[in-house]
């Protein structure tokens, strides 16, 4: 039987798994960081409308650069980031991995390197080697904040053309202060011409501001974003990035033309319309995460800073470590998430009774564990 | 002012343009091989009831694999393209371009090499670019077709790890016969383990069968596929291949996790549905392209044999050559496609009354330069 082996793959791929959670049937499912609220009845109406209106269009090639799309974009920002931007300094793909792929494509690549703080985001690595960028792992505190010296030194050693900086932090949970970042930027551009990205894909969660405005006057510096969480659109895949206009100019020399469908703009448009009730269901998710961290710590669990819409939570280093007590939770009916942190699972802010359901079953296993 | 090239991308970017044709707003647009049917209005609205199913889940992630699209897909080849495949052998994402550009990651890349034979269409040498792929240009005779000994030659010489076949190739016009990519399948194989691309996205429009049935025992032949042309659906970013399972499970090591939307799926799932009134446009367009051969034929150009959606005509080696005809029909408000292939320009075929628009520009043109 042929299988992947038998065919000419690129020798980094033999032996590996697609990425990728795995997709269970349970019933509260807490694993990837999406929004329990379904879209408003409204909007789904709205949706249907517009996706009509493209569709007796479909017949020809999308707006290539997504003109409208990136200027309704760029008013979200300005409205909600604190700081304004224009359809220039906008870019959207499908979903941000597809925008982070397009700057490494275009910064990174065969030669170069990127550096990423971890645990972080799995798919900047993943990404990476899908460009053939190399990765630089760096350096944490044990409180998983970026340890801003060492973070400092290795970028001085070791020269990287691309910084991640994902924040609120993915899978830890809390968001970077603007210092670091600045620090980080200055180091960068230090060793080379640099570019630092800034990974918000759960930005609206934060309670600190947008680190938006640190664009202002630094090319080199680019913010991603995503619809995926605090839109509640996950299933729409519609990333985009906020940056001086050239890194705008840039992407466009690597991306695939006509990349963005027609539906998927008009669908985006449709849930920019309605950007108030979604950010209603924001403030609600806010409350809830706060909720889950203090009846968490309440509990004696250690529990990361969070300014996201998940919490990450352990720290369980008895028999069979974290990934024992994912799967007790898994028994109790409850999905949540193992990232492979030692000791620490990540839990998404659900509705309050998926939420409930998920604080009962910590009880119920922290009990049996204590027996 | 910060441009470009003040931010540190890649060398081999600098100078360089976005891909694209130009995007004329002119009465007559017959440059980018779109299908000129809108789609049918209970269509439209299939589209529309099945989006808005989908809208209610769009806070959860898309089917990550795209199992119900792809076991139709599978179907609509079975049904069409004389071979019996499943889900198990299709892969679908954001355009046939970024099913070559994952297929690229999976099997080019980095120290690798791909070879075309030019003129063809041009995003395959792009794609290799963005890839970091090596990019070999192969030959082929003066009517377009590929001369089989000459490219036997230099895959033996250079050794190409992936193979790219265009048929009906784009922008000549012409399908490949079975024959020759056998040939070229052996000689690829011969000289390492390689893979053959065969982009079939003009397909349904051909004179000759669909190469699909080749993949029958040959792991290393892949078939590539989109809606954008004979479903009409050029707005969808829709493109799918069929191959060997083993290259589906290769595909899914470099896809970016849930690349394709919920919306996406829905509605290339709605226009399956209607596949058979979608078919029938492209009977009428087969109709009007040989149309269009005959009567360009009948007033002296040469044209090439076309199996496509589109006419390669020319051969003007006047003053200007094809550029200068090329601004004389869109002085008559004709847009066509210059291709920079030498003397030679490619139209669309589109409706009855464009492509009578058309003949009679071309025939002013003719007359006018004549004179």
């Amino acid at each position: 039987m042929t299988g992947i082996d038998d065919l000419p793959i690129r020798d980094e791929l033999r032996g590996k798994s697609p990425y990728g959670a795995p997709q269970l049937d349970v019933p509260v499912r807490l694993n990837t960081n999406e929004n329990p609220h379904p879209l408003p009845e409204a909007l789904v109406a709205r949706i249907a409308e517009r996706v009509a209106e493209a569709a007796r269009e479909l017949n020809r090639y999308p707006d290539r650069d997504a003109v409208e799309l990136r200027g309704e974009l760029a008013r979200y920002l300005t409205r909600t980031a604190g700081h304004e931007v224009t359809a220039e300094n906008v870019w959207a793909a499908n979903g941000s991995n597809e925008v982070l792929q397009q700057l490494l494509q275009a910064f990174g690549g065969p030669g170069r390197t990127a550096i990423g703080f971890e645990p972080s985001y799995s798919m900047h690595a993943l990404i990476a080697r899908g460009t053939g960028t190399g990765w630089i792992s760096g350096p944490r505190n044990d409180d998983f904040t970026i340890d801003v010296e060492a973070a400092k030194a290795v970028i001085a050693e070791r020269r990287p053309h691309v910084v991640f900086v994902c924040s609120p932090n993915n899978p830890t949970g809390t968001a970077v202060d603007a210092e670091t970042v600045l620090a980080l930027y200055d180091a960068a551009q230090a060793a080379r011409p640099a570019m630092v990205i800034v990974d918000e894909a759960y930005g609206e969660f934060s309670h600190r501001p947008s680190l938006l405005p640190l664009i202002d006057g630094r090319p080199g510096l680019v913010v991603s974003r995503t619809m995926s969480k605090a839109f509640g659109a996950a299933g729409l895949r519609l990333g985009y990035l906020a940056a001086h206009p050239a890194v705008v100019d840039a992407v466009q020399l690597v991306r695939l033309p006509y990349h963005l469908s027609a539906v998927t703009q008009a669908t985006a448009l449709a849930a920019l319309e309605h950007t108030d009730t979604l950010l209603g269901y924001v403030r609600q998710l806010k409350d809830e995460r706060d909720r889950l961290v203090a009846e968490l710590r309440a509990m004696g669990c250690e529990v990361t800073d969070s300014d996201a819409n998940f919490v990450q939570f352990g720290n369980f280093d008895g028999p069979g470590g974290a990934h024992a007590v994912w799967q007790a939770l898994l028994e109790r009916g409850v999905l949540v998430r193992d990232n492979g942190v030692p000791g620490r699972l990540r839990v998404t802010a659900g509705t309050p009774a998926e939420n409930d359901a998920f604080l009962d079953a910590v009880r119920a296993v922290l009990k049996e564990n204590n027996r």
